[in-house]
């Protein structure tokens, strides 16, 4: 069915993402919006989701330097920056490019279509008030966007609740984010209830998850080692997979390393994995265009499935009367419905949706209301996959390869 | 009841283990024999069991270099050490204080009544004939006695299977030694099956446990940081306590330190880790009298609490007809009459022998049989317990302190 292929004239793409944005708002988004694939899945991908730079998370207990690593790597404080030995910063701060230097507070932030942050609305106003955004000229923002975050509670300090939900959006955060880094220093390295929880809600991004162990010059050799071993016998038992997470020892400020400390070998040995740190931060721009693409194929064939399904709910609908009957029991055998479409369209059992979820958006939906199922949008996304992108991805390199 | 209080002539007793030695003939052996305690839970103790010098088992992949750690300790070679880039040791070595330089082999030590190997034998002559004791003048073994093993081996090798129950012996002897070394090398960091079941083998003693990273100053700093965090990962998610396994790091052999790899900080720091082992090493003596000690008092509990066992099951059966019955009752329910005599008693139910084993053992007996409780026995317990070993604790010192 070759008529569909209304391939997108070349000249207005200027990149990959770029291409990636026109198909989705021509191909895909339409088959998303018949079948509220939003309500059910994932929302609808705003042009500041593609436009977004990739992101960088800091996450660690209070003090183990988060907001100086990154005044480190700009060689310059981000506007509303704390730095002290209590805990300083009390909230999520988005430090990215602007042409000037200012704090946006998260409620004006929230409802801005063109930051990708109108997704944290949900986590409240509690939460948006300990949100900010800082803006600030600088030549590596133009291509990295951190994210500093309050330090993680343990122990006693945890007793005292937060206002919102903490992990909920440590979460967010991640899933949107192309690195995270999880901070310890020599002397904080229990992992409370709390940042368990925090290490919990980043499952899934495993694999964007680095540990730096910082102010390791605050300590002598062997306890270094005593400390490390220490960190990594127990983020073993809370992060679940046989690879092994990579740690970068050193010390992460601006001031000279400690050599009374930790020796002429130990600095060379700082130099060396601050070095290697550089690497994997400066790949994150290359990194994230690969991940893109993956993660928009992958988003489209949801979408594909979600469509199939609501197909056959509403095939499976009687067309006259008992609807709310009708409907009542395809709800309560959604795992057998589900099991259906999979067989007839022999998908892999791995992308379908969350049973619970689905079924609770069900509820507030007349099955019989949706549209009847179009072959035309399907077999435009069918082409997008097939063609379009293998062409876009032909055409275009990636910009940092 | 003092009666009972017939205590040993303090001057025949010429230490605690001495003293402990003949507590157990006189007041803990009787009662044992009486209700064939070593068929239920535990073989009788001879006098080489007491006699015995603490032990220290090396376990490792190998070419680990378990049996270059014992040349170097003991500056020379024990009676048939092999040593070598391939799987060299290829038996289990008792390597003990003797007159003169020679080797027994394992068929002979396990008939031998005053050497503590008799348990071995229950692992059939397949294993006797992979085990052997050497013996050499040395003033270390004097205090220490080591146990050297064959590699464990990894993929591949695994597949020729051991000929007699390897994690059975492990686990044997993990139980008779004091302090288990783990010797792990950089380029055999990975665990394999037949190591995890042999790490498996010795749960309930991780106290007993160190690890090695041996060979370390084969590779560079940021490689050792790399390999020692790699060791702590996968040891945290095999070793299932909280507490971080005590490492040292360095190179246990004769030759001079790598400082081209490993620098001048790795020299002194793997010369810190050294002592550290060694003074660990020193202190085994002290801690076995201790342990000793703890382990008689845990056995003589456990005796009484089997005789009172045998001594319930006894009073239920019938005196005239239904033997047979009654007795196959008692067995079906052995956990209720557990339970029974934990309330009589007020015992701690953890003191409690293994259901299963205890069952199978009843089954072979005719419980009628067994002799009637006699209170004398059980009180002489008691009053070891609660008089003779205080006052040997108070008569002696740990000839170590
Ligand atoms: N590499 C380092 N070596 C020594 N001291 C450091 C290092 N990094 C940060 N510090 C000091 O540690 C303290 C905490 O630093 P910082 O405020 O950056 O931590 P944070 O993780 O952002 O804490 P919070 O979670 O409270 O915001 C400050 O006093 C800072 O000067
Ligand atoms: N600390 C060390 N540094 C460098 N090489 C070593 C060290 N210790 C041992 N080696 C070398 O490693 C090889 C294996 O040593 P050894 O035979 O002692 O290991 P093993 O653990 O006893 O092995 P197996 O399990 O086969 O008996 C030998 O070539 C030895 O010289
Ligand atoms: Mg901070
Ligand atoms: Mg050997």
């Amino acid at each position: 069915n070759s008529c569909s292929k209304t391939s997108i004239p070349a000249k207005s793409v200027t990149s990959i993402i770029d291409g990636l944005k026109k198909l989705y708002i021509e191909k895909l988004k339409p088959l998303e919006i018949a079948y509220r694939f939003n309500d059910f899945v994932s929302p609808l991908l705003t042009a500041s989701d593609f436009d977004a730079k990739p992101q960088v998370m800091l996450l660690g207990q209070y003090s183990t330097g988060k907001t100086t690593f990154i005044k480190h790597l700009l060689q310059a404080s981000y506007p509303g920056a704390h730095i002290g030995p209590e805990p300083t910063t009390d909230r999520f701060v988005v430090v990215m490019g602007g042409t000037d230097e200012r704090s946006v507070p998260g409620n004006t932030i929230a409802v801005q279509a063109d930051m990708p942050f109108s997704g944290l609305s949900k986590f409240g106003t509690a939460f948006l008030s300990k949100f900010e955004c800082s803006l600030m000229p600088h030549p590596l923002l133009e291509h990295i966007t951190f994210v500093d975050t309050p330090g993680v509670l343990s122990g006693e300090k945890q007793r005292t609740q937060r206002s919102y939900d903490f992990t909920g959006v440590t979460s967010w955060f991640a899933a949107k984010c192309d690195l995270i880094l999880l901070l310890f220093d020599p002397h904080k390295l229990d992992i409370s209830d709390e940042f368990k929880r925090v290490i919990t809600s980043l499952r899934g991004h495993d694999d964007k998850i680095r540990v730096v162990l910082n102010k390791a010059d605050q300590v002598d050799t062997q306890q270094l080692m005593r400390v490390y071993g220490a960190l990594m016998w127990s983020l073993g038992k809370v992060i679940n997979t046989p690879e092994v997470m990579r740690v970068y020892i050193g010390s992460f400020n601006d001031k000279p390393i400690n050599e009374q400390k930790i020796g002429p070998m130990g600095r060379e040995l700082f130099e060396r994995e601050q070095n290697d740190l550089l690497a994997d931060l400066k790949d994150i721009p290359r990194k994230s265009c690969d991940r893109r693409i993956n993660e928009f194929v992958k988003r489209a064939r949801q979408a594909k499935i979600h469509a199939y399904i609501i197909g056959h709910l509403k095939k499976e609908m009687p067309t006259m009367m008992g609807k709310q009957k009708a409907q009542q029991r395809l709800i309560d055998n959604l795992e057998d419905e589900f099991a259906k479409v999979q067989r007839e369209y022999h998908l892999p059992p791995g992308d379908f949706p969350s049973l619970e979820h689905y079924r609770e958006t069900l509820a507030g939906y007349n099955i019989d209301k949706f549209e009847k199922p179009k072959p035309k949008m399907v077999q435009a996304v069918d082409d997008m996959l097939g063609y379009d992108i293998p062409e876009l991805l032909k055409r275009f390199r990636n910009p940092y390869d």
